[in-house]
């Protein structure tokens, strides 16, 4: 089979549509800020996709059911009351591909559909490793082409990404870099984020949705989040002391992190 | 080539058929339980599967002949001698393929292949990978949807298997989980199985086929697999006397046996 | 490109032709088999096998000229003067896949190709690998089925392969399993061969040729080989004579060679 | 997708023209010669090559953009001004692929679409690998065919490659090797190249392009690579001095330079 993409639902027309994405990665970040926003503006579901790129392995529900490996299309209607100004299409990943093949796969199957949508530009998260939790993590950008960075240059995001990073990897990144061929500009947001890979990173993804708030005026009430935040630092904390090699780094002690601490985004 | 089903022989309309599959994996019980209901019920061939994704490996047979790792399909009709309220198709399985490519390839050949034989109804069968042993497994369910739970829930199948392990590795899992797209529905059933994995899980299979028995009203004579697990017992005895970390647990002591004992299923 | 035939002369009906099969393996065996009889039979280039299975490195012929690494097809018409009662198509090959894909692929290429020729029966060979050197080589067949190995009795093959072997590993086993499906039947012929890998067998090539001279009828000078065959003895003396760890095994020892040291053929 | 070759220009007739290869491998000489005539010559970019095959990773500029690894096709008109005697057809590549079915489809994609441009001579280059540094590189010759040898007789090429290396690994040697098949003929100029991957070998790519200039009759000013050559010359004095095993080997000392100390060329 490769990759398909099965339509649930037909969609009409949408008002000019900002595509967001959130997939499995550092911290997970981007896929708990599009899960937030799907669950919070009751996102409806219109396709999956399916690939043989993904772990050959079926996931458990707790009510006993199966859960195959897959990627979820939603849409969000823009309207008064969730502050959009736009209407948006959310692609919530289960799983990126360990294979390049598939990665690339999936980023053509994914423009494509979204192609269709009518959607001309895309914004992807993901975390940008550290080896050191900073108080206030950072959102880098990098961008489709240089219109883009003027065109965000109002929001807090620092494009001197390249300083801090050399590449992305995986289909954040992809998603931007390929968007062109498709007609599409497009952001990726990245945003800081320490802590071993099991933990999640809900601070990360905080601040992704306070970015989102302001560039797509969509209203959300951030407060569940921020406390799932605050008890992420203090696990963080007590990991730490029981041993950890860093510690939450300062801003004005930003020099201490050189590029080399920075090596994987995902 | 890729994968390819060859078919040997036509079949005429079956009798709302359920699909029943058995392939290596944790102590082989699927494929032993699967190939005893071919070998007793005088199952027909009626088509052979084979795939890239198999090892490029050729057996040899006792006789000097060869045999290549392949698939096979057969049908059993239901009959009042043999006790089945149904048709049968079992698929009899060499081997899984390693790569994720393959299982979903294989997964989809045969999904494709028994819905036009009118299959609406799989039961896929596997072992759950225990650390240690256990005197009277327990078989686990997995259904392609809640209402395949209830239609299961009077047989002695526990469905709380969330609590046990969090995936099912292989064609076992996926079966059931794109059963849905091809309009079916389905249960895994894993028993639990314990033993070194060259050890074929004689006693696994048997509760498999017990379970079938009530499931599918077929009429099995199990002393001869009764007498190959009794044995097996004594072998597992003996490995373990010589060394081996586990011993048999009574169910009493069950709540030794945490989730995180479970990590594997074939 | 995946895999490719290219016709480099178009062939009338052949003969009854025979195919036979010589890649790189264990020892060499079939490859120098092969390429004996490409050499000494004058046999005539009819196509050339290309495909994205192999390594990607190019070869450089001694006069600073490129060769990228292929599979050869050559036809020798059966003439009095050789000797020879049916046509032979030989396949030679610089390489064997190291993926499966890469080595169904090729196996069905191939069966595909010489079935358009007329083949209908194939003759594999390869080495049988052995922890220990024997005097006299021991010819082991493995047969696409039962009516092989009765045409084959009156020729000094071993069909109790079995017994030391459980399995072919690449494209000589394949050839031969998967043959039937394209209406042919055939014999893989395994010839015991000691030695590190590097050290082409020279003296098992020859028991293959001494062999085929008895199924095919061909005269073949084959004392050139059987120099040497006589060369390399001397040299695997030598080297062993420096602390290798086996010595050449006389047949009355023949017990002492275990199933368990025969583990991989080529 | 696997590959795709996205045409930026159309291209009228060229004037029989020369493929030029440039790719990352051995001091990424190839690259470097071939970036150097693409910003000398104000080489026109024609098309676009992406591929699966390549690392699923986008780059970063420093201006914050993002750059996915692709390949790109340039022209070159010949004129007066420039001295070219026949047009140019570049491809400038950001990687290899790491895969062989990868390398293979690149090579085929890219004869195919220089085949249509009407090119039926090819170049490429590659480093070959040293343990030694060299003070006067030496550029060894492999040829698609014998009249290439002749053809290019007349230029500092030693086509006695074969006793210095025995094959050369990816694109390099495949597009040479693989010409003939698409009806045209070529040379890999593999330039001795030394230094840990890492670093550029600009003397190496300056050997190449002095070489392109006698070939070509294109006018090229040198001194800018030349002062990099010997700033590289002058850090790896340092680096050598600092511990490393070799130094330069001047060559009357040539004979110190087994075959064996060439082993891999990109």
């Amino acid at each position: 089979m490769a990759t398909q993409i099965i339509v649930k639902k037909k969609v009409r027309k949408l008002k000019n549509p900002v595509f967001l994405e959130g997939m499995p990665g550092v911290g997970n970040v981007g896929r708990i800020a599009a899960g937030f926003l799907v669950e919070k503006l009751k996102a409806e579901k219109i396709a999956e996709l399916y690939s043989s790129y993904f772990q050959h392995v079926t996931l458990i529900h707790s009510d006993g059911t199966a859960h195959v490996i897959k990627g979820e299309f939603y849409i969000v209607k823009a309207n008064k009351k969730n502050g959009l100004k736009r209407d948006l299409v959310i692609y919530l990943g289960d799983q990126q591909s360990e294979l390049p093949q598939g990665t690339y796969e999936l980023v053509h199957e994914i423009l494509n559909f979204i192609k269709k949508l009518g959607v001309k530009e895309l914004i992807t998260m993901g975390g940008l490793k550290m080896d050191v939790a900073v108080e206030d993590p950072i959102v880098y950008g990098v961008a489709s082409d240089k219109s883009v960075i003027r065109k965000y240059s109002k929001y807090p995001i620092n494009f001197n990404s390249a300083s801090k990073v050399g590449s992305i990897v995986g289909a954040v990144g992809l998603l931007i870099g390929y968007a062109p061929l498709y007609g599409m500009k497009g952001v990726s947001l990245l945003v800081e984020s320490f802590g071993p890979p099991i933990l999640p990173d809900h601070k990360g993804a905080k601040k992704l949705l306070e970015l989102l708030q302001k560039i797509l005026g969509v209203k959300l009430d951030l407060s569940e989040i921020a406390k799932k935040a605050k008890e992420q630092d203090i696990l963080k904390e007590k990991i730490m002391r029981a041993g950890a090699p860093a510690e939450t780094v300062k801003r004005e002690k930003k020099t201490d992190i050189g590029s080399s601490s920075l090596t994987y985004i995902g």
